[in-house]
């Protein structure tokens, strides 16, 4: 994977759009954050007014987790193969709001531990394994899976931005999930297991506690191997988070500007800027999850949600939702008038 | 104007849109405020799911303030009117934001300083008077005006009820407008100048002291009279925001659902609902404006609002905003799958 690090939007194309945005009937600054995320979009396609937003892509990457066997969840793995078959028919919770938003969304079977062959090969054709390691016991994944998984991910963010995506999303699928992306941000970030355990879909106090301990488990089983990001994914990821990684630093050096989603979207953010430095300023934060580790990871990447609806839904509903807040600074920078246009001679 | 107390969304309703979003292929709980919102619509249309938004009306009431010849604000009242004139033509703030997510926008001269004539008489044709008084050393309004002020707000709820409107929007235009706001909330909420006064389109702080000295005069001036909410808004309102005023409460009053802007929207709302008791059950708060005297607004009717984007545009925007954030509360209660439907067997 190449590691050089990556260029930031447009500096002098962001300057026009915030001078653009300046000149605007509109007192200065009283567009808040809608009229800066239209600047941002305008330097990110190196256009002023930017154009509007056409070909938003939500890639779903979906896998199982070993983790899952040990009581960190409140449901069993069998959700994960009825959630894809949920999203690969259009009725879970990110196909209907993808729907209201003009969102195409693509489910990727990166790791589930279930036979899915009986649905699409666009679904189907890139499987890494079935189901990642039990992170407090085992490695995640082999060397030559992580990149495999990166790989992946990386290509598909590339045949999406060929075929036309402008803006793309990432969302994850796989209960457990949230225990190797907490371990991902407390190993980056040097973070106690506590700080970054959550409730995940919802589990009770006795539920948090074996998490907690499985995440501090796996924390001292990888000590040692923080330093190295691939690595990093190898001893604590899974093979959708991994293709996560690669799919976040792709579209970045293709000069594709995305929406994250909630913990394991911004995890996975963590280690592909940790993997190509400055990545990140092609990201938006599209909403606070109710995970703790995710506003650790936002921290640390600099960013601010853009809504705190309380979701925790993961499937990249929290970036789809947020899509109609980048519309509106497009919109902003693109249809309203100049102040030297309507003000009297 | 009827004062009688107005019930809320249907309870029963209610209960039928919750138990639907729970037992929605999601976690429980997982949607956050996105459920909520979906639900509350449902019990407000009285249909579980509730039906797609149609009609998104947003009523936009202008007028001019004695107040701002006293150097409370960073523009001469001049701006107000080539603010409607640009609102007209569809290129202001909110006319871009409006046109990108299906919102009708209708402007009314209430009480611009200046001659409109020209435009439109859907614009102009109920116009009360040229500028409201200087709250600080005068009425705002007789008490006529303010009765015909509340009523052409509520006749226009009710047009645009009757011409299908399925969800409103109040917004206010007129350079000086922060003044009165924040005079009615300090004056309903028992608060003091200080504490209600913000820099509303970007005043410097010898323009602040200026302001904050203003609503401490006319809140003096005013003392005795904050029992009774109309006479409250014949002294310290305007035509504006008493036409926002009957407008909130006729909307309630007809069972129409209200999204609420920044600070004059929610400033009349606490008003309305000390006029209509209930009221405020039929409103939901769009954004957080960075004026202090709506966050107390807000907290008095127990409302959180959906955004907090650092807008402080007026116009309606911060309205306009969030509507998508109703339009996936409805989406995933109409189209995700339930969970009895995706379960094997």
């Amino acid at each position: 994977m190449d590691r050089t690090p990556i260029s930031p939007p447009s500096p002098a194309v962001l300057a026009l759009a915030r001078e653009r945005l300046a000149g605007l009937a509109t007192p200065p600054g009283a567009l808040g954050r809608i009229g800066e995320l239209g600047a941002w979009l305008a330097a990110c396609q190196g256009s002023v007014p930017p154009r509007p937003l056409t070909g938003v892509r939500l890639a779903v990457f979906a896998g199982d987790h070993g983790v899952a066997a040990h009581g960190v969840s409140a449901y069993p793995s069998a959700v994960t193969e009825a959630m894809v078959r949920t999203i690969a028919s259009g009725r879970a919770g990110v196909s209907a709001l993808a729907r209201e938003h003009g969102v195409a969304v693509t489910v990727l079977d990166v790791a589930v531990d279930a036979d899915l062959s009986d649905l699409p090969a666009a679904v189907t054709a890139r499987k890494v394994r079935r189901g990642s390691g039990a992170i407090h016991v085992e490695d995640a994944l082999t060397a030559d899976e992580t990149a495999q998984a990166l790989a992946l991910g990386a290509s598909l963010a590339g045949e999406l931005v060929d075929d036309g995506a402008q803006l793309l999303m990432t969302g994850d699928l796989g209960i457990g999930n949230t225990t190797p992306a907490a371990a991902l941000v407390a190993a980056s970030l040097g973070l106690p297991a506590d700080e970054v355990t959550g409730r995940g879909t919802g589990i009770d106090d006795e539920g948090w506690t074996r998490k907690r301990d499985v995440v501090a488990a796996a924390l001292v089983r990888a000590s040692g191997r923080t330093a190295d990001p691939v690595d990093l994914l190898t001893a604590l990821g899974s093979a959708d988070l991994a293709a996560t990684v690669g799919f976040l630093v792709e579209a970045s050096r293709r000069g594709t500007p995305v929406v994250l989603d909630g913990l394991m979207s911004v995890a996975c953010a963590v280690v592909a800027e940790a993997l190509a430095p400055g990545a990140s300023a092609w990201w938006v934060a599209g909403h606070r999850s109710t995970e703790p580790a995710q506003t650790h990871a936002l921290k640390s990447l600099g960013l601010e949600p853009l809504l705190d609806a309380g979701m925790r839904l993961g499937e990249g509903s929290g970036a789809v939702v947020a899509l109609p807040l980048l519309r509106s600074g497009i919109a902003v920078l693109r249809d309203v008038a100049l102040l030297s246009e309507i003000l009297p001679e």
